[in-house]
């Protein structure tokens, strides 16, 4: 792991070293295009001109949604559970997939509707058993937001005794992308109607019944004009859900401490703009996987000025672009660390 | 390694249980985008629905140009040799994108200028002192093309010892962007100029020169329209390379072997279009790793009817872009063989 030194250079400094660094490695120079963008980006994040970035890992946080019950999805919450328990078995999509790079993935238990048994790759961080139905009422109560990204900041302190230093953020959670439209609103300004999607697959009663409950959860919670700290935590609570929050509190805490943060699909995007709304810093650490075939996720990129690693039209979550982006990143990290350099000065 | 069976079902049956077995994972139908093409792709050429395609090799062959005493590269062939020693020092970018997903790199000297000393990743297989001037006369003799494509073979028959099945195949050769692109519009008819870039690097005396030289080479071999398999050697002898014939030679060669042939740039993307003409059931056996950044690539693509998996605009060559989409493979390979699958029926 990188530590940061006390007389680390200033960062318009640590930027033209490593602009230099990247420019006199042994090819021509840009010809490795984005792997150098993503190498810049590394070395910012990490405060050195030779990264190493310690192990990477997948988190994967799973809750449930009361506002299921309005119809929203075509899956019922129990299917929630189902995916979490093949996240612990090893065979669900972002366990091959990230098992193909030899990374880790590790399930959070941040509020599904009933907790599983003990297994060594679940983190219990367990909110309540799923939230509010915020047709009704807000999501979570202040105090339950307040927990939710608290535990997200306790999940990430774990991984510093794992010296990991790449983390990618996944989730599941049935009736998520309905949450995450409604967070994504709060605090983008989009329209609404552009960030409804069809989800994991098409609602049940339709996409427009799907965009019509949203906009009735929208008007009922009327959020205010406050601060952008103030407005995510209040989308947080009135929209839900755990798994978002959580995920939000544990990306401003990795930011904090200077991991790359692989941002995955449309609700893990969601859960980075409230991390930054909660700590700006974090947009820093943020490399974001894939544009999902979510339609909601491309206007967030876009928002965010983030041009993804890969565009494979996959729109599964569970944090499998952020699996497959990951050894891309290690790829710009051994590059700038490892490879060789042309003699000579290499001025910027 | 995969054995194909003697009494395996159809081509038609195998694509049929393959698409029913993609479907029925646990996952919304379709959703792991990409990854579920390439899947088919690979239960396809392995003739199995649970393939285990071995270890995954990035063969990178280096080779000299006389056509570079014409002024159409900003590089001197000395450099050839300098990263061919910097691959063996596995320091080379192609080395360090390897590395980060556990890859080996192997290099096989077809003809440079000069030969490397005894190493336990060279493979020597050196045609020549390097390829005559192609505006003068021809880049090879008749034998000299068919002992490039038969050590190709020779070179893929090594990987089976090894149990590789998954090569991706890169280059370094100074002025290999100019062969190449005489030897794709032999093969593919494209207009010489759209497939004329600046190489690793604009050409000391421009490009409109490196044009130039390459219209009066094309007029000077004055192929005549014969059959594929003629017209590739052909082309390949009247304006080499010996890397890039030798690929060819490889890249069928692993057809044969029901190999995953992970094709890189420009060059390595007309040894792809070399191996179909010579055999063409070499297609199905291709994934395209990237769009390079060299203008010429994407129209050979589009040729070919391919999508490439990455647009990272990269243009280095060496196998780096194949390095970096081999783990996508390797995950498409898990996600058909161990990913969790729904129960019940799963009609296509």
């Amino acid at each position: 792991m990188n530590i940061i030194d006390k007389e680390a250079p200033s960062r318009a400094v640590l930027e033209a070293q490593l602009r230099a660094r990247i420019r006199g490695k042994a090819k021509p120079v840009g010809s490795l295009g984005r792997i150098e963008d993503l190498a810049l980006q590394i070395g910012m994040v990490s405060g050195t001109l030779r990264p190493d970035l310690g192990r990477a890992k997948v988190l994967v946080f799973a809750a449930d949604h009361g506002l299921t019950a309005e119809g929203v999805t075509a899956y019922p919450s129990a299917i929630t559970r189902e995916i979490a328990k093949m996240v612990l078995a090893a065979n669900a999509g972002v366990n091959v997939l990230a098992r193909a790079s030899g990374i880790d993935v590790v399930l959070v238990d941040a509020g599904m509707l009933e907790p599983l048994p003990p297994h060594d790759q679940l983190i219990e961080r367990r909110v309540a058993s799923g939230t509010r139905n915020s047709r009704l009422e807000p999501a979570m109560s202040p105090d339950e937001c307040a927990q939710a990204l608290e535990a997200g900041r306790a999940t990430d302190a774990q991984l510093a005794d794992d010296e990991v230093g790449i983390v990618g953020y996944g989730e599941i959670g049935i009736g998520n992308t309905s949450a995450a439209a409604l967070v994504a609103c709060a605090l983008t300004g989009i329209d609404l109607a552009a960030l409804v999607g069809p989800g994991a697959g098409a609602p049940a009663l339709g996409l427009e019944h799907k965009r019509k409950i949203l906009e009735i959860v929208w008007a009922r919670a009327n959020i205010q004009a406050i601060s952008p700290d103030e407005r995510a935590r209040e989308a947080l609570r009135q929209f839900g859900g755990f798994e978002i929050a959580m995920m939000a509190g544990a990306m401003a805490a990795a930011a904090a401490e200077r991991r790359i943060i692989v941002v995955d699909g449309f609700i893990s995007t969601v859960a980075a703009l409230a991390a930054i709304a909660l700590y700006p810093e974090t947009r820093a650490c943020c490399v974001f996987a894939h544009c999902s075939a979510e339609p909601g996720h491309k206007a967030l990129l876009d928002h965010l000025g983030a041009r993804p690693l890969l565009q494979l039209d996959m729109r599964l979550g569970e944090g499998t672009g952020a699996a497959l982006a990951i050894p891309l990143i290690r790829a710009a990290e051994l590059m700038l660390r490892d490879m060789a350099e042309l003699p000579g000065e290499h001025p910027a």
